[in-house]
C-alpha cells in the first residue's frame, strides 16, 4: 500500500496546500466514502453539500469550495485533474517480470530493454518491441509490427501484421488491430475480396478499449492520431483517420475512409457512415449517426428521445404519416388565406 | 447419447406424465422435426397447429393443449420452463480433464479441487479458483482475481486483476472483465488519465455472453446482481450497478455510473446514458436510447419504425421542420379561432 | 516484392491492355499517389479529374475512361472488380510454417496436408482439419468442430465445439463462434438456462470480420449460407440464417431465429429483431432498426437524420407531441370544412 504525504501530493498535482504537509494517505474515495487515511475530491458542484460532512484526510478542490471544508485541503483550478493526476499513484505495481519462458518470439523480433512478455505471449517475424513495452498473456503481435517505448498491452490483444503502435499508449483486452477492411467487389452474385494491403498507424499516448477494432487500410494506412482515446467495442474502418486527442466512447462505429479532425468528441453508440469528413472540434450525442460530411465545429445529434412504450407507438406511427400531414398542413393554410381574403 | 424414460423426465422437470413412464427418448426437437425417439414441447400458440401430426415421442405441454396431442404428454403449467430443466440434461458431457500441462498456474495461486485449465490457460499471482471451476484454452485469470465454485469460462476469456466471479457463473469466449473504465481529465488539449482503482464483482448464477466487456470501477467497484444474464458484446462501464435478475440482450452498451434496479430487461442495441438510476422492473424496447433516470416500472422506447427507403426519406425530412410545423399548426388554430368568433 | 507484367495482369483480372505487355509494376496506389511502377484504378467518376496527373505506370479503367489517360490501360467494363483482382497479387505471402510446437492438437483430432498451425493454438478432440487450413497464434478449435479446405482463421478465433466451418472461409480475430445462444426461462424470479444444443454451419467462401459472434443454435443450427460476408463486431444469435451471399456491416445485430434470405445487405450498426423473415434481395440503411419482416425486395430505413443539437433537441422535443399534433391537424381541417360550408 502506498503511503504519500500532503506536501508531496500537492507537489505531483500542482495544487496549493492549506493544511498539514506531513499527514499521510494511502488512497482515493468519493466524497461520501472517503476517510481519514484517504484523499477526495469535489468535480460536480452537485455534491458539494456532502464536503460538511466529509471525514476524508484532504479534499481537493477549488479556492472558493475550500471555503467549505474544515479539514485539509488541495486546492487548484481543476479538482478534477488534481484527482486523475493522483489517481495514477496509487496504480498496484505490475512488477518487472521480464520474459516468461513460455513466450514465443521469432528469432528475427527485436526485443527493447526491460521488456515484459507474459506467459503465451507470441511475437512475430521482425516484430520490434521498444523498450519497457509490457504485454499482457496470451496476446500476439504479428510480422513486422512495432510497439513503440512504454506501451502496455493486457492480456488477449491481437496486433496483425506492419501496424504500428507509438509510444505509451494503452490497448487493453480483447482489441484487434490490423484485420482486413470490409471491402469486396461484386463479380455477378460473388464479393471478390479486396486485399486490404495498407497497415495501421497508431500515435503516441493513444488508449485502445477492450474489444475495440481498427482495421488496415486497403492500400494506404488507417491512421489513429497523437492522445486519441477509444472506449471499449469501438469499431474503426479501413482508412479511417483520426486527428489528435480526439476521443470516442463505446460501441461506436466509423466506415470506411472517413476522416475525424482534432478534439472531436464522439459519444456511445454512435454510426458515421462512410467517406465523410469532420472539422476539428465536432461533438456527437449519444447513438446519433452522421451521414453526412460536418464543416462547422458544434454539437450535433440524430435519434428522438426516450418516451413510455405507449407513448412511444402513437408518435412513431404518426412519424410515418409526417410528410402528409405536412402537406395537409399546407393545405390549410392555404384554405385559412383563401378564407381570410 | 444419454437416454432418459419419461418417468425420470416427468420428476425432473415437475410434469405430470400422462403416458408410459418406460417409454425411452435420446433428445429434444421442434414440433415440427421431432421424432419417436425426441421430446418436444409448446411454448407459443401459435405452433399448436403442429401438435396433431407432431411425431415427438412425447411432448411437454400444458392441460389444454394436451388434449391436441395423441401421444405421451408431459402435463405442467410452463412447458418452455419444462423444455429449460430438459434441455439441461442433454448437454454434451465435458467430463473431467483437469488441469492441462501447459497451463501457467501462478505460484501464490489457489486452486480448489476438481478443477478444469485447459490448453494455455494462465492463471495471476494470488488468484483464487474454487472447487469444480472450469477453464478454458487460452484464458487469462489476472492477479488476485477469484472465482467461485461451479463457474465455467470458456476459451480466451480475460480477467484482469481484482475482479471476483460469483459461484456456478459462465463466462463466454471473447469476455472481458475488469478493464480500465474510460475516464481522462482535460488538462488543455491533453486528456489525462485517471487511473481506474475500483474492481468488479459479479454475483452468482451470472452469464456473461462473448465478447461482452465489464470495465472496472474507477474508485468503487462494478457490480453486477445475482442471476444477472449479459448477452453478447453488451458494454458495461465503469461503476454500472447491475440488480439481480436483470437480464440485457446483446450489443446494449450502458455508460458510466449508471445503476440499474432488479428484474430490468433491456432489449438489443440500447444504449443507456451515464449516471442515471433506472428503478426495478424496467423494460426498454431494441434500440433505445435511454437518457435520463426512469423512475417507473413499465416499457420503454425510442427511435423511428422501419419504413421503406423512400417513404423514409421523406418523413426524415419532415422530422427536421417539426417544431416548425408545430408553430405553423398553433398559428393555424389561432387564426381558425379568430374566424370562428 | 512482388513483380507482375501488364500483359500477366491484364490476364489475371480479365483486361484488354492497351499498352506495353512487359512494363513492369510491383503494387497498386490511389490515383492520387500512384508513381510509374504502380497500378492504379478508377472506380468512381468522381476521381476522373485525377486522371490527367496521375504518374501511375498502368490504371485499369473501362473503356469510355480509357480515353482520358495518355499511359498504359487496362480497359475492362468493372474496374472495382479488376482492382479487387488484383489486389489478391500482391498479399504478402504467409509461407508454410507447418505446426509449431506449442500447439496443442488433442490425439483424436484429424489434420490435413499442408496445415499451419501457429504458436498456442489449441485444436479439440476429434476436430477435423482440411488441407491448407491455417490457423493463427492462440486461436482454439473446438471438439468436434471442422474446418475446411484451404480455410484461414487469423490469431485469437475461438470456435467452440460442434462447429462446421467451411472451405476457403476466413475468420478474423476476436470472433467467436458457437458461444451459448441467450435463452432462458423464467421460473419465479430466476432464469433458468436453456442448453444450446445445437451448432453452427458455416457454407464456404465465408468471411467472419473482427470480434464477431456467431451463436450456437438451441436445437436445430444457426447457419450461415455460401459466400457470406460479415464485418466487424458483428453479432449473430441463436438459429439465425443467413441467405447466400448476403452481406452486413460493423456492429450489426440479428436477434434469435430472424431468417435473411440471399443476396442481403444490412449496413453497419443495424438491429434485426427476432423471429422475422427478410425475403431475397433486401437493403437496410445504417443504424436502422428491422422489427417486422420484410416481403419485398427494396431499401430500408428508420430513424432521424442528422442535425445541429440545438435544432434537434427543438424538432425531438415535438416527436413527443406529434400524435397530439395529428389530431389537431385533423380537428382543423374539420373545423376548415364546416367553415367552407
Amino acid at each position: 500500500m502506498r503511503h504519500l504525504n500532503l506536501g508531496t501530493i500537492a507537489e505531483l498535482i500542482g495544487a496549493k496546500l492549506a493544511g498539514d504537509a506531513d499527514y499521510i494517505v494511502t488512497g482515493i474515495a468519493t466524497l461520501g466514502s472517503a476517510l481519514p487515511h484517504q484523499v477526495s475530491f469535489l468535480a460536480n458542484m452537485k455534491y458539494a453539500n456532502q464536503l460538511e460532512a466529509c471525514q476524508a484526510g484532504a479534499v481537493i478542490l477549488n479556492a472558493d469550495q475550500a471555503k467549505l471544508f474544515a479539514g485539509h485541503c488541495l486546492v487548484m483550478d481543476n479538482p478534477y485533474l488534481g484527482y486523475a493526476k493522483l489517481s495514477q499513484q496509487f496504480v498496484p505495481a505490475s512488477g518487472f517480470n521480464g520474459i516468461d519462458k513460455s513466450a514465443q518470439i521469432h528469432p528475427t523480433a527485436t526485443i527493447g530493454n526491460a521488456v515484459n512478455l507474459a506467459a503465451g505471449t507470441v511475437i512475430g517475424p521482425f516484430a520490434r518491441l521498444g523498450n519497457a513495452v509490457s504485454i499482457g498473456a496470451n496476446s500476439v503481435v504479428g510480422a513486422s509490427s512495432s510497439i513503440g517505448d512504454g506501451s502496455n498491452l493486457a492480456a488477449n490483444v491481437t496486433l496483425y501484421h506492419d501496424v504500428q503502435v507509438g509510444s505509451c499508449c494503452t490497448i487493453h483486452s480483447g482489441a484487434v488491430i490490423g484485420a482486413d477492411g470490409f471491402g469486396f467487389a461484386k463479380d455477378g452474385p460473388d464479393w471478390v475480396k479486396i486485399a486490404q494491403l495498407g497497415g495501421v498507424i497508431i500515435g503516441d499516448y493513444v488508449e485502445v478499449g477492450a474489444g475495440t477494432s481498427i482495421d488496415r487500410g486497403a492500400l494506404d494506412n488507417t491512421i489513429i492520431g497523437y492522445g486519441v482515446k477509444l472506449d471499449n467495442q469501438v469499431q474503426i474502418a479501413h482508412n479511417v483517420e483520426l486527428g489528435d486527442y480526439t476521443a470516442i466512447a463505446g460501441c461506436t462505429a466509423i466506415a470506411g475512409s472517413t476522416k475525424l479532425g482534432k478534439h472531436c468528441t464522439i459519444a456511445g453508440a454512435c454510426g458515421i457512415t462512410g467517406h465523410l469528413t469532420l472539422v476539428d472540434g465536432v461533438h456527437v450525442t449519444a447513438m446519433s449517426l452522421v451521414t453526412h460530411s460536418i464543416n462547422e465545429p458544434g454539437a450535433y445529434s440524430s435519434g428522438t428521445g426516450l418516451d413510455t412504450n405507449q407513448k412511444w407507438r402513437r408518435n412513431a406511427t404518426r412519424f410515418k404519416q409526417l410528410d402528409q400531414m405536412a402537406k395537409r398542413l399546407k393545405q390549410l393554410e392555404l384554405e385559412m388565406s383563401q378564407l381570410q381574403n
